[in-house]
């Protein structure tokens, strides 16, 4: 088991092991979480596979359980269902020495996270993701939201868990499309700050569950790094976004269909490209970016047009009055933040598609 | 005009003074926001009073609003109306660089403070409370909240302000009623802090606008300096509750009919008759306490039993565990936190309520 401590605002630590949720209650017990009371926030599929086995296993160590449990999908993360939640909690009677476990993936640990950072305005958050996603991703550096009819995470808060557990066990058990969906974050790591990792992601298979020690550990020192430097998302830790400003385009262009993780490959394609035709990134940058994703199979070709696309990226979230944030690559491993005006969206997307 | 900074995890100022909302506009640019996109969020009955008024001083001084107006009533603070808010925002088109404008009571600071904490994970608030609770309390110090079906206040955030603009004329146009809401929470400041306020509270008068400055300021003195110490509410900041433990349970027993103010009035009696009984403070603090609440006619006596209270108070959103924090008067002017088990509560109930 590799242990890396996050120096975000407050430190934790996120376990990287195999068979850590048969051993859940050992580990939270080990970390500090006495027996006592405690919620576990996870969706119907996560619950389906793990819940009986963690729940069990918990009561084991003494700890009282109650179970939350809400329809998996991106279509419940709501606000809806994250008052569902919070009344859960306050008819449990969670109180604020107690604590909640996320147990799933993204949108469980956006929910359990949101949860627990307005929960009596605040209570104790651990993590277990069980994809890679959410591994690499989104269960470390405390940003969590839901959606509105408007946009994706349009609400949600900073809030960062006091320990994330990640079981490499259960990590190995994922299907391809999963899977993918965790390397396209992967593979932006590399690019935007660690080139060996590019190169090791070649290599990296499913069904080795000793390759994901090493491969997530490097994500999240970079991730770690980034956010004990920018936590709250002002500077330095827009590297992340790396791909993502045509990526949420093309994912709602698609209706959502196109998943995140292919529409984030794409955006790196699009942007890598754009960049190189703009004269500011090395053109080693698309044959790294190129070689990682074709060893995965992942699409880079975007089926939208540079005027669809820009029409929805103008609507950024992190749009600051007229200047939107991009993030292009200058070599493999290594990005900068480039702003432009918003009125430049278009030419950059054309760039990046080959229209222009 | 009075300014008053407080110095929490960010640092913004109070201006307290007459007619500021009459120059809005001119208030606010001068403080650093540029006419640009704004939301006012206020409630039906403010909107009623001022809403017009104040969209046209700053539609007039170049400010694009757009005004979300909620049901009145404390029946209104809840998951629905905040989610009511954010959809409102999000369909307006809000971004991180504008910025919104909360225009109320405690309920509006409430809602508008916790809708700017999480939309888009955070933009701007000023703060225009109109009633002097509001003025003395709650738009100072970064706390918000919504209730849940299972009690008040139970999903909220800290958020501080940008800005406060705490507009005298208007609070001097409340009714007695309202008026002894906010006299409640003075008091409360001048037994926890300030001996003179709690001498100066006795011929406070709300018809005098001009008597409103030096009073509202010592309270945002006392508050501001509990905050700067102890933002997030895990120690000196609790002297803030001083007799709000008894507050919260006389509250519900009454279905809420029994007003915060009036409450408060009742659990500081408790408190203070309690703490002399147990040997813990000096004489001094009732006839000091029951002065000054006198003076405006403020009930203190309790309809409810230590039995019926005890029961309600066990659940304290702010219980550790087994602990209670009780708030204690030592001498006028001066309170300390006093942690008990929570099976005393009745004993201190009963001792405060004459039973013992």
């Amino acid at each position: 088991m590799k242990r890396i401590t996050i120096n975000a605002s407050t430190e934790y630590d996120v376990l990287v092991g195999p068979d850590l949720l048969k051993n859940i209650g050992t580990v939270l017990s080990e970390a500090g979480f006495a027996p006592g009371r405690m919620a576990l926030i996870t969706d119907s599929t996560v619950d389906e596979l793990y819940g009986e086995q963690v729940c069990a296993e918990l009561k084991n160590d003494g700890y009282e359980v109650y179970r939350c449990v809400f329809p998996a999908g991106e279509g419940y993360k709501t606000w809806t269902t994250l008052g569902y939640i919070l009344d859960y909690l306050a008819a449990a009677e969670i109180r604020r020495s107690d604590f909640i476990l996320g147990l799933g993936g993204g949108v469980v640990g956006d929910l359990a996270g949101f949860a627990a950072s307005v929960y009596l305005r605040g209570v104790p958050l651990v993590l277990a993701p069980t994809t890679l996603l959410a591994a690499v991703d989104s269960s470390v550096g405390g940003k969590n939201g839901v959606n509105l009819g408007t946009g994706k995470n349009m609400a949600g808060s900073f809030y960062q868990p006091r320990l994330v557990v990640c079981d490499t066990t259960v990590l190995s058990r994922l299907n391809a499309a999963q899977f993918a969906e965790g390397v396209a974050e992967i593979i932006k790591c590399g690019m935007i700050a660690d080139e060996k990792l590019l190169a090791r992601i070649v290599d990296f298979r499913r069904s080795r569950a000793t390759g994901f020690v090493p491969v997530i550990s490097a994500c999240l020192r970079i991730k770690g790094d980034l956010v004990a430097r920018d936590e709250f998302d002002r500077g330095d830790r827009h590297l992340l976004n790396f791909g993502h400003t045509p990526a949420h385009a093309i994912e709602r262009c698609s209706g959502y269909r196109i998943s995140h993780g292919q529409a984030v490959a794409m955006g790196m394609s699009i942007m890598t490209r754009a960049a190189i035709a703009k004269g500011l990134a090395d053109s080693e940058c698309a044959l790294a970016l190129h070689t990682a994703l074709l060893a995965h199979g992942m699409a880079q070709r975007c089926p939208y047009g540079a005027a669809e696309l820009a029409a929805l990226a103008r609507m950024d979230k992190k749009r600051q009055g007229d200047i939107v944030r991009l993030v292009i690559p200058e070599i493999p491993g290594r990005c900068r933040v480039y702003p432009i005006e918003v009125g430049e969206l278009y030419s950059w997307l054309a760039a990046g598609l080959g229209e222009a």
